[in-house]
Formats: structure tokens, C-alpha cells, sequence
């Protein structure tokens, strides 16, 4: 990839419009962003004018060297204390670091090390920059969702949801599929949640046996070369009955008017409102006890944040997930969800499995 | 398990021998330890005098309710801040916390919502208590372990390791198995290295197929009610080489000398040495790049650091991996590694697959 330069180039302009002289990163997800590296231990430093530096400790040094060919790197165990000590070496006076990842004790280290280096905080600029994907990114998200999309396919068309089966049996199966497609890994723990345990927003799937007149809730995703693609999609084992069909009709209508909210400049309160106002004009408002989606990328949950408590508006190129659910306890739930991608003629769906009731 | 309130209770005891009125531990680790609780958010406040109180948000509530039966739960979605305040309001004065995981920001909201407490830090307290296993960990690590040697046994009958199949299918496969056996996953990404590969101390399985002459190094684990076992064998495919032998006696020599060190005293150092001084002596010393193991338990890495950067003796009932490994750049690695706790009469071998060399 040869975006990182430019995210770094990206980085260092709000760097010097903070008046810092460099910047710290240590949270590791964001070093990933800044530079492509991917181990378990390494920062960041990323100055004013140039020179930007990535350390590791031994175990990366082959691994850091193939990933970030374009950076030099500083192996040291220590990795964010090395880096705050040459950049107090080299003169910086004002440290940018992340005070939402820095613990109080790397604090007292880094400003030990720093020597007379003033820290101040960069807030979360680095998540905000990876809230607006670029298209080498959006191709990455593209990818993983076809994943999921293709994985969820062939355990359909294999028979795979059906009466007799465990939750676990079926989860077990999604998440084989989706590695023997490519995937590196699931995206998080796939939730499969039959009958009335499809009522539990964030059910784990257990060794209880679908069985005909189940709702069936599948949540999971793919995560492609770190990038995660997040589905639902719930079916119904045998003809639907009356309730059954009407919450599912409810909770495609909430999702739709959630999608078709989706656009820049939108205030993430109001699509959220677009999408809840349907299930709350149907007297489920009560029902439906979560936000409607949340920004997709390199982590699984990440800004923006589309729900009642979140805050600012889309921008495009934004990828984000519309998830509504109504959930009746003891009954059963529903809930629908694609990741799409912000654009400038409506969003780009990236999941396209259909979202018919698939009854089976 | 009933051990939760007794481990909170050993807590209490040096929070009021360090002079606090309360601690608040927000380690998501450390909380499971003290209370069971297992979601992915909540802080736990324990008192000098009694009166611990668990918070966590709405998602979480039912769950923390019976996996922490004991516990009053307080249903917050900043639990760390909710309960800072909860102690400022009861008139906690010195508020123990964990510097090493809480961030700066984090901080700065604890000090403003703990109202005139003044916040001290806890050090790793919870992290040394952990160190030490009660008798219900030491029985969950066994049969953490007992799914790891299960599971490399089935593979192995199943001619599961043989040339022609990649280091990925290898790894799928004894990953599936560790599931079927009743694993909740994998204690950590399965390392399947073959030939070459096998020199690279933490390689990631590849598409690369075993050969006739390869040495194959797995290193893997089973995680079952959040406790982790790990261990490393190294099999060679075809009659070994010579040198393949001789390596592999060697880092067997060395292992044998590790574990026969385990005693309660003895200097974390010392076991390191013990081992490394075998691997030294056969002129290999550089070829042995990494500590000699680790603590293990609800993490896969952690307190204590058996290595020549540790620092303090060993404990009974302390569980550790003794892990030496000898690796040929080039040409090949050998690792054998097991997880054992520290007894007065001896260790206590909980992975009981053989040592002897396997051809396969």
C-alpha cells in the first residue's frame, strides 16, 4: 500500500496546525493505519517536519522492515519510550501523544523520557481521519463483505440452518466458510440466536437446537488484511407466522429509511431518528434498545458513532453500519444489518445478501 | 465457584494495609478474576470495610447478575466513572486504582467525578495475587490442557500432520479439534512452522507444504472457561537428519533442566539459567533468542516473567511454561514447551504429551 505516506502526510498537517512539534502515536491499531505494520508491540513518531520513525522490538524487526519499507525503524522493547527519548533528543518541545490510549503509567515514562518535552494531547485525530475511508480501503471493506456475503450463500445453499442443528453447530459453520473464503478471522464472536433467544441483542451461540418456527438471527463478518465486514441478517425456520412477518416487515422498513438517511453532511442523531421513528410509530420504540450503526474499518466498532448519544455528521467515504433490531422477550427478535459506504449519489451497499425474509 | 468473594477479601487486606478506603479495579481481566464477570465492560469497587459493588452497562446486566450472584450491580455505561463517584459520594478519601491500565484521560474523569478522593495507584496487586493459582484455577488449566494434548493426539492419529498439507490446513485442523473437544477457542494464534519456517521463533502459518524432512513446530493452546494452556511440540517428518536430532536432544536437555528448577524460591533468573546455561554450553546460546517461559492463566501471558529480565522468586502453586528453543536460521527450530505448577514435591506437569522425538 503506498496510502500510509499520504496518512501520515494527512497527520502531519494537523500536527503543525496544533503548534507540536511531533507526534506520538502508540495506540496500535493506529500505528497500523499510519504505517501498515501490523505486530502486537510498536509507536510511532511522526514529526512537524519529516523524519517519521517507527520502533519495534526484536521479534518485528523482518516484519516491520516488509511493511513499512518507507519508514525507518528503532528496535527497542520500549517502544513508545524510545521514540518519546529521540524525539526529547531531538529537540521537540511540544509532543502531540494519545491520552486516550496512554495509561498514567507510560505517561510518567514518556515524560520521563521525553526530557523536558512538553506532552499534550492529540486527542482522537488519528480515529478521525480513519472514520473517512480511502478507496484502497473501501476496496478492502468491499472484499471482506463479499466474505460474508458468499459464506452465508454457500451455508444456505448447503442446508446448513435447519431444524436439529445447534447455534453452535451453525456458528462453527459460518466461521469455517468465511476462513476457507479467505477471511483471516471472523470479524468478532458470530452471534447465531434461535427462537426466543433471537430476542437477546448480543446472544453467544449455545448448544440449544433450531427447530421449526425459529426466528434465526445471524450476525458476523470476514475480516480481509484487517479490515472487518459486520451482517445481519435474520431467518425464519418454517412459514413465518403472523407476528414473525410483521416485525421482520417492520424492522426492512426501519432499516431502509436508516440506509436512505445515509448522506454526507447528515447529522448521525438524525439518520439514527430516521430509522428509530418507524419502529417508534409502530409502538415498538421500546423494543429497539440500541444505536443504529457504527463507523467499520480497521476495528470492528469505530467513530462514527450513528445512534441518539452520538455526536457531528457524516462525511463521505464514511463506511458505517444501519442495524435496527425489535427484539420481544421471550418471544423472539429481529434484526437487519448492512455496512455501506457514504457517497455523493446515495451509499454504496457493500453487503448485498438479500434482505427478503428468507424462509427456509 | 464460590473463590471470588475470598480473592476479594485477599484484595481488601492490602488495600487497608496501604492505608486506602477503596480500590478500583478496572483491568477487564483482574474484574473476571475478582467476580467472575466476564462482559466486555465493568469496573469493580472493593472497599476497606466491605461493600463491593460491580458496575457494568444494560447489555450485560442479566449476565453480570448471575455470574456475580454476590454482588451488587450498578448499570452504567462509564462504569469506572460511576463508581469513582460512588466512592467521592461515600466518603472515600484515598481511592486505590491501577495506573497500568487506566489512561489519561480516563484518569482525569476518575479525579473530577471521585470528588476530593484522592487517587493512588494499586501497582499490579491484582496481577501478583493472580500469579498464584487456588486449586479451582489449577483444576481449569488441567483440562485446558488436557483439550491441548487430546486434540495434538486426534490430529496425530488422524495422520493429520503429513507432507503435503499446508502449515494452514494443519492449523485449522488442530484448532477444530481443540473446538470439538470443548475449547471456547484457541488460547492464542496456532503457530504451525515447517522446515525453515520453524527457525522463525513465532511464525504465522502460510500456504507453505510440509515436506519430507521438515522439522514441524506447533505451538498452540486450548482456552476453556477463560483459562489458557500452552504448549509446543516439534515433530520431522521422515527419518530425522543428524543435526535435527542433535538439536532436538539438545533444547530437550535444556527443557528438562528448566522444569526440574521449578521450586517455590527459587529466582525467577536462576530457572531461566538452568536451562539456557545447557543450551550455552553446546555452543547455541544465540541461537536461543527469547525468555524461557511465563505465567499463564486467565491471559496467556502473564505474571511471572521466568526470563533473564525477570525479576523474583517462585511461588507454590504458580503456574508457568518452560519453553527453550534452539533456532537454525535457514535450516530449522526446535521449541518443546509445557505448562507446569510450581508444588513442594516437584512441578506439576499438566501437558502430558511425550517429549521423545516424533517421526511421522
Amino acid at each position: 500500500m503506498t496510502a500510509h505516506p499520504a496518512r501520515r502526510d494527512r497527520l502531519r498537517e494537523t500536527v503543525r496546525a496544533a503548534g507540536l512539534d511531533a507526534a506520538l502515536v502508540t495506540r496500535l491499531v493506529n500505528v497500523r493505519y499510519l504505517t501498515g505494520f501490523t505486530g502486537s508491540n510498536g509507536a510511532l513518531l511522526v514529526g512537524a517536519g519529516g523524519a517519521d520513525v517507527l520502533c519495534t522490538d526484536g521479534r518485528y524487526r523482518t516484519q516491520a522492515g516488509q511493511q513499512a519499507p518507507d519508514l525507518p525503524v528503532v528496535v527497542e522493547r520500549a517502544s513508545a519510550a524510545a521514540l518519546a527519548a529521540r524525539a526529547g533528543k531531538d529537540g521537540v518541545r511540544r509532543l502531540g501523544y494519545e491520552s486516550h490510549d496512554v495509561t498514567v503509567d507510560l505517561y510518567a515514562t514518556l515524560a520521563d523520557r521525553a526530557e523536558g518535552a512538553e506532552l499534550v494531547s492529540l486527542g482522537q485525530r488519528v480515529e478521525g481521519m480513519r472514520a473517512v475511508k480511502d478507496e484502497d480501503e473501501i476496496e478492502l471493506l468491499r472484499q471482506a463483505c463479499a466474505v460474508a456475503d458468499r459464506a452465508l450463500a454457500d451455508l444456505l445453499a448447503a442446508g446448513g440452518v435447519r431444524a436439529g442443528r445447534t447455534e453452535r453447530e451453525v456458528g462453527r459453520d459460518l466461521d469455517g466458510r468465511m476462513l476457507e473464503l479467505g477471511a483471516e478471522a471472523p470479524s468478532f464472536d458470530t452471534i447465531v440466536a434461535a427462537g426466543p433467544e433471537s430476542a437477546i441483542p448480543h446472544h453467544r451461540p449455545t448448544d440449544r437446537v433450531l427447530a421449526t418456527g425459529d426466528l434465526v438471527k445471524l450476525d458476523f463478518g470476514a475480516t480481509c488484511r484487517g479490515y472487518h465486514s459486520d451482517m445481519t441478517r435474520t431467518l425464519v425456520l418454517g412459514e413465518p407466522a403472523g407476528w414473525q412477518r410483521e416485525v421482520y416487515d417492520l424492522v426492512a422498513a426501519a432499516q431502509r429509511a436508516g440506509r436512505e438517511a445515509l448522506a454526507a453532511g447528515a447529522d448521525v442523531v438524525a439518520v439514527d431518528r430516521a430509522a428509530r421513528a418507524v419502529i417508534e410509530a409502530a409502538g415498538h420504540g421500546d423494543d429497539f434498545g440500541h444505536g443504529l450503526g457504527h463507523g467499520v474499518g480497521l476495528e470492528i466498532h469505530e467513530a462514527p458513532a450513528v445512534s441518539p448519544l452520538g455526536a457531528g455528521t457524516l462525511a463521505d467515504r464514511m463506511a458505517v453500519t444501519v442495524e435496527p433490531g425489535v427484539y420481544l422477550e421471550g418471544r423472539g427478535g429481529v434484526r437487519i444489518e448492512d455496512t455501506l459506504v457514504v457517497r455523493p449519489g446515495g451509499p454504496d451497499l457493500l453487503t448485498t445478501t438479500t434482505k427478503d425474509l428468507v424462509v427456509l
